[in-house]
This record gives C-alpha cells, sequence and structure tokens, in this order.
C-alpha cells in the first residue's frame, strides 16, 4: 500500500506556469488610484522588483523558466511528498480516495517559501539591499526572513498584532533568521498612526500591514515591498506546487475529481489548482475546485466583484477582485492567513466565470476536522489549512453517502506546530464560532 | 549541485541492525536490584512489551525484520532525506563535507516515531491496551501519542515538570493526539510524592518520570511501560536511521570519516552511529564517532561507569552504564531530552573500549551554532540537536586549519519549532552556561 509519492531532483518542474496568460478572458488590469490608468510595469516597479511586476502583467508566456539559482534553492525541500491519507479515509469509512500535498515539511513550515526564494532572488539581481512584508500568522514573514538571509538582504516584517500576540513564537522564528518584526499597527508609519489613532485597539489585519510595509518601501532607498499571496506572480511561483502534484497523481495513477485548498489570497489555491485548471480549459477534464475560507471572513461566497484596494491605507493598485472592502476588520479567528479582505485578481475572474466555488467554514469545525486529521495522518495542520481538511471532510462524508469514489486532492499549506496555543483552546472549549460582521 | 538524497519506498531498510549480537565483547547484563541475578525476558516482560524485552537481550541475530505493518507505517514519512548542507560548510569556510540526516520533516518532529511505531504495534499484537512512558522535551511523548492511537491504545505520559514549563506547547500537541500528560515529578505516585517531600521544588529529570510511569505502569492491569531511549531495543529500531544514512551517503558517492550524534540515553546516537560501526567492525573502516552532551550533564565525559539505576527512585533493572548517579539532578538547561544522568548499557560498553568518544558542549556554543545552521540551512534544530551541530562545526573548524576535506555527517535529530522560548532567551542575552554540579 503506496503512501508516499515522492519525485527525484531530476523531475522537479523546471517552469511555472502562468495562468494569467492561459485564460480565456483575461482579468481587468490594476488601475493607478490616483491617476485611474492601468498600472504598467514601471509603475508597479516602484514597489515591486522589476521581474516581479513583469511576471504580474504577463499574458505572452504560458510557461516562464525557474531560474537555476532558484532551483537550487528549491532542492532543499522540494519536491514535497504527495501523500493518500489512508488512516483519514479509513476513520471517515469513504469510498472517496483522499490525497494531501504535504506542503509542511518545507523546512518554515509552509509554502510560503517558494514565493520567497524567486522574490528575494530577483530583488538581489537587481540591487535591492532591503526588502519588507507584511506577515498574518507569520508563515510568510518566517519564509521571507530566511529568503532574505540567503541572498544578504535586510528584512523587515510587519506583522498582523492579534496574530504575533496568538503565536508569539512565529516572531522569534523570524528574529532567529535575523529579521526585524514589528506589531501592525504600528506607530512606525504614518498608515499605523492614523489606524491607531481612529481605533487604538486595532488588532491588526493583514490589510493593515500591508500599508506599513508599502510605505516603509516606498520611503526607504533600495528597498522593496514583497508580497506572499493575493498577486499574480506570487501564485505563479506556487504552481511548483500543482505541477508537482500532477506528476504524483500520475505515480498514483489517479487524476483529481475535486481540488481543494484553504483560501487568504490565493497563493496555496493558485499553486495547486491552477495547473490542474489548464486541463479543463485544454483537456475536457471536468474537476471541480474548491476553495475553502472562514465563515468570519467570507469574500468568495460573500463579497462583491470589483475595484478594491489590496491594504487598509489605499497605497496599493485598485484590483478587480471579490472583496468585503478594505477597511473590514476580520474576526480574530486563529488562522491569521486568511484574515484578508479580497481575493487575488485571477481567482476573482475564475470564480465569477464558474470555473471555481468558494465554501465557507466555520472555527469549530476546523479545529475539530484537524483533530481527527493529526490522529489519524500524524501531523497537526495549520489552522489555515484545516479549512481545505474540513472541506476535504464534507466531500469525503458526501462520498460515503452516494457511494462514488471519488478521487480529491488537497493542499496542507502548513503545519501548526506554532498555532498548539489555539488547539490548547479547542481542546479546552474555550474556542468559538464568529459570525460575518460586514464593514460599516 | 544535489543537495537532497531520497530513496523510494522500495529502497527502504526491511532489517533492523542488532549492535548487540554483533558486538565482539558483550556487555555485562541487566540485574535484578532485589535477587541481584540477571534478568531475563520474562523478568523484563514484567514491565516492558514481551517482544520488546526479547530484543533487548537478544545476542544471537544480527538483523531482524521489521514487522510488514510496521514497515507500513514507517513508510508515511520514511525515508527522511540525507542533506548536504553546502549552506554551513561555506559559511564556516571549510574543506569538510558536511552531511546530515534530517529526521525532522518526521511528521512528529523528530527521530522518536521509529521506535514508538514498533513499541506500540507490539504492545498490541500482545493484548496491551494502555501504554505509559516519560518525556523531557516531549518529543518521545508526543511521538508515543500519535503511535498509541494508530493502535488504539490508551496513552498516559509523565513529562518532566521543568520542561511542561518550558515547553508547554509540547503538551498541548500530546493532548491534541489523545494523550493524558501529568508534570513529574506529581503526586499522583508513591515515587513522585517521595520526591516532592524530600525536595518540593524538584524540576523533575527524565529519572524521576520514568520512576512514576514505571510504577503506573506495574499498578495498572494490561498497561506496559515504554521508554524512549537508553534500552536497547529502542536503539535497535532507531537503526532505520543509519542504515538508510548508508545507501544515501553511497548515493553521494562518500562515506563518512566522522559520525556526530547528541547524546541523551543513546537512541538518535545509536541509531545512527551502529550500522556504520559494523564496518569499523567487520570490514575496515576507521570512522571516528562522537556523541555530544551538555557539559552540564556529562555522563560519558565525566561520569563513572558502574552498575546503576536507569530511574531516580530505584525501580528499573541495574544496568552497567556510564553514570553521574541515578539520584543526579540535571541544570535546567533547555535541552530537556540530554537531561538524564546515564548512557546506554551498548553505549557504554562501547566507550570503555575506545570505540568511540564523548564530548561536553556549554548551552550558549550549542544556540550559537543552532542559529548559523537555521540562517545557513533554513531549519530551526531542537537545542538537543543542536549539540551534535556545534560539535560538527568544531570539527569542520579543525578541517579548516588542517585543510583536510573531512566527510561529516551528523544526525538532525529534530526541529526546534517548540522550542522558541528558549531562542527567545537566547536573542535576548538572557540564556547562560550552567556548570556541572556532581550529585551530593
Amino acid at each position: 500500500m503506496q503512501k508516499r509519492y515522492l519525485l527525484n531532483e531530476s523531475e522537479l518542474p523546471t517552469r511555472w506556469y502562468n495562468m494569467l496568460a492561459d485564460m480565456p478572458v483575461k482579468p481587468m488590469p490594476p488601475i493607478h488610484p490616483g491617476t485611474k490608468e492601468p498600472m504598467d510595469v514601471d509603475g508597479l516597479s516602484q514597489i515591486f522588483a522589476r521581474e516581479c511586476a513583469k511576471q504580474e502583467l504577463d499574458t505572452e508566456h504560458v510557461w516562464i523558466d525557474i531560474p537555476e539559482p532558484v532551483l537550487e534553492q528549491y532542492k532543499y525541500y522540494r519536491a514535497t511528498p504527495l501523500v493518500r491519507a489512508h488512516g483519514l479515509e479509513q476513520a471517515l469509512g469513504t469510498p472517496a480516495h483522499i490525497y494531501f500535498k504535504n506542503e509542511s515539511v518545507n523546512p518554515l513550515g509552509s509554502h510560503k517559501l517558494n514565493s520567497a526564494i524567486p522574490q528575494c532572488y530577483y530583488c538581489k539581481q537587481e540591487g535591492v539591499t532591503n526588502v519588507t512584508t507584511e506577515t498574518g500568522a507569520g508563515q510568510w514573514g518566517a519564509a521571507l526572513s530566511y529568503a532574505a538571509k540567503i541572498y544578504g538582504l535586510e528584512c523587515a516584517v510587519y506583522q498582523v498584532k492579534v496574530s504575533m500576540q496568538q503565536k508569539p513564537y512565529r516572531s522569534s522564528i523570524m528574529r532567529t533568521f535575523g529579521a526585524t518584526v514589528v506589531g501592525s499597527p504600528s506607530m512606525s508609519t504614518r498608515a499605523g498612526k492614523d489606524i491607531i489613532t481612529r481605533d487604538p485597539n486595532h488588532p491588526g489585519s493583514l490589510g493593515t500591514a500591508i500599508s506599513e510595509a508599502i510605505e516603509l518601501a516606498t520611503t526607504t532607498p533600495n528597498c522593496k515591498y514583497t508580497l506572499g499571496s493575493v498577486l499574480n506572480h506570487v501564485a505563479l511561483h506556487q504552481t511548483i506546487i500543482g505541477l508537482e502534484a500532477e506528476k504524483q497523481m500520475a505515480m498514483a495513477g489517479e487524476y483529481p475529481d475535486v481540488v481543494i485548498a484553504c483560501f487568504g489570497g490565493g497563493s496555496n489555491f493558485g499553486g495547486l489548482a491552477f495547473p490542474f485548471m489548464r486541463h479543463n480549459l485544454h483537456d475536457g477534464k471536468t474537476t471541480r475546485f474548491i476553495a475553502a475560507e472562514p465563515d468570519s471572513c467570507p469574500k468568495l461566497t460573500r463579497g462583491e466583484f470589483r475595484y478594491d484596494f489590496g491594504d487598509s491605507a489605499g497605497y496599493t493598485p485598485l484590483l478587480p477582485m471579490y472583496t468585503l472592502g478594505h477597511d473590514f476588520k476580520p474576526a480574530n479567528i486563529h488562522a491569521g492567513g486568511l484574515r484578508y479582505h479580497g481575493a487575488g485578481v485571477i481567482v476573482s475572474q475564475l470564480l465569477k466565470e464558474g470555473m471555481m466555488q468558494g465554501v465557507d467554514i466555520p472555527q469549530l469545525e476546523t479545529f475539530e476536522s484537524a483533530t481527527l486529521f493529526a490522529r489519524t495522518e500524524g501531523i497537526i495542520p495549520a489552522p489555515e489549512s484545516a479549512h481545505a481538511i474540513a472541506a476535504t471532510i464534507r466531500e469525503a462524508k458526501r462520498c460515503k453517502q452516494t457511494g462514488e469514489e471519488k478521487v480529491i486532492l488537497f493542499n496542507l499549506s502548513g503545519h501548526g506546530l506554532i498555532d498548539m496555543a489555539a488547539y490548547d483552546q479547542y481542546n479546552n472549549g474555550d474556542l468559538i464560532n464568529y459570525a460575518y460582521q460586514p464593514a460599516k
């Protein structure tokens, strides 16, 4: 009974899949908030590494070569295993075949390193000396801290204040990798001061932290901003996940009927789903794609499709997205990586066209699912990833009712070892569900 | 530039290597503390699963088949990668080739699962319903909690009190896997009460926790005690590490001149070292074997070779070992898994014969080494494993002086993600070295 499907170094994908270039209907462009004109590479390069800005707008090249030095770094931890979850299947008594892509064995604990490495690599190539970013749960911040260290870049991270308090050890990890960590909203930026002045107890969100990081980047010489999700180039880098999974599913002699990932801005979802989606586009496959979001932060299931800012202060370009409003203040759920008001541009377009769907999951169901997964598969999942597990379990139970032997593939985007305070609360019965509270 | 050496499922070792049967000079037997007679399988089976007791005394079979169901469980996470530490080499500017066996990608975060699975499997086969154990840092307790869940056994863990306070999240992990966790010394056993009565502030040690767990096992129907290190059968199960590493080093076209592991009771050291040691015994190899222990708990470098108890209360058989005395109270270093007064029987015999050596490392040097390793290899190591890294760095620096291209292989026995409070202390300059304080 095979459990894990591995790839040799020589079988690693050497190109990323650029969904943007392959989409029959392109999303609307990012727009400059002042001029209301579409942003070009020069405009985006004010904030991002130029190569990332080019990738962000690249509607021409369906395949983009992974630079050789990035591939060398990938080889430290990739390919990650594809695992058949026999234990979970048995516990559920489902005829479904459940597979997961195990991004949690990545040394930084999540899939985020897949984009942190190329972003820092491009910055280094372009003569940048400092990088900055936001982080929620801290997975992206930890990944960027390490990637910056690889390329000798200084790194400053704005971490969402409530996540910093819930997961203090994640800041310790970033500090151990040599990064400077600041809780957001902070008094160190104009954006942060404005937020604190309006609301002294603001718990922070990815939106506030992005504002602060962008402000730092645009007011510091030789400093670029990096983002861990939402944007096209981030999802592009993450397609390494799905491209590997495709080969590994073939080793298992199966092809997924359903692909599931949790959803914050779209990086782990897009990373797994996009490579499979191209076979729906071109090869007549009919795989269903499900993005699992918190029911207290439901932009996919209850958001509005319109142009909105990616951050709280309104520093980013305007993006066409499903959004709860850039001033939306997410509930203090433990899945800090999913506390974001908007969906990435590509995913928003796909959702609008019905090529994928969203499901929203209450917090308690995510921890119940996470605990079952831990006890049957031996891995404590990140609260974020637990949303994907919960959605998977729903599908698998449906298969039990119908008797269908569906093949379900989900992304275990990260482990939950830094989230044990949340598990403690759950085990003690102190965890609650939060209702969705629309922005005022 | 190859970084990781992986094995396919079909290349997994299917037998453990039994050092005890292969040693030219056998260690003296375990002795019953009452009768002073050598213990036999029946005697040891009072405490341990019968199959483990048989393995403990097996001087006949050099190779022992891994049961098929255990192999099936191993396949969830094994083989673990062998990694060439190019980043660390470059940072040190050493001509040495540094490899590490990465047991930290194991879903429970350390090598301990390798023995937890067979021990619980044998218990289940023999009709046992409850298992109990001690744990220091919590790596063994976490592994046993999950392994017990696989086989439907109830699990109770006595965790060293100071480790429980230093690493609260490790108990959360055990609870998430469904185990009962008690801080040791506790008032729930006679042994615990005796210790607390004599010393109300006793921080606990592996010795106190073993006493409590054994007492629970011997006073509870259908309950067996399991141990995570020290004993022969535990090191036997761990030889899967070295047997894999041997194949992987061959893939890299190298053979280790030096093999290094941290040392608590000997399970990760023996697991990596014994399979290579057989080539010193039989094939004329001259590899050096180095066990790295805390300088505040230096049984290998400053202990006495004699019969001693394995626990504080004197419940275990008397074992011929290098020991600091079973009433030794180790300093509160963060490497909880190394806070143990004695060395396993096989290792003690090998040390006595000069077939291996010990080195002792101060706490601050371990964290300095751990931080360099994290920043160059992207993995935050367990404070225990950091002892092996420190010893490796010493060797690599020596190679830099002499110009020797030695091949160094060390065991990264676990990650340090549950130890971030310790890293915080180190980063804040609050961590200190402890001098060795002999037992009174």
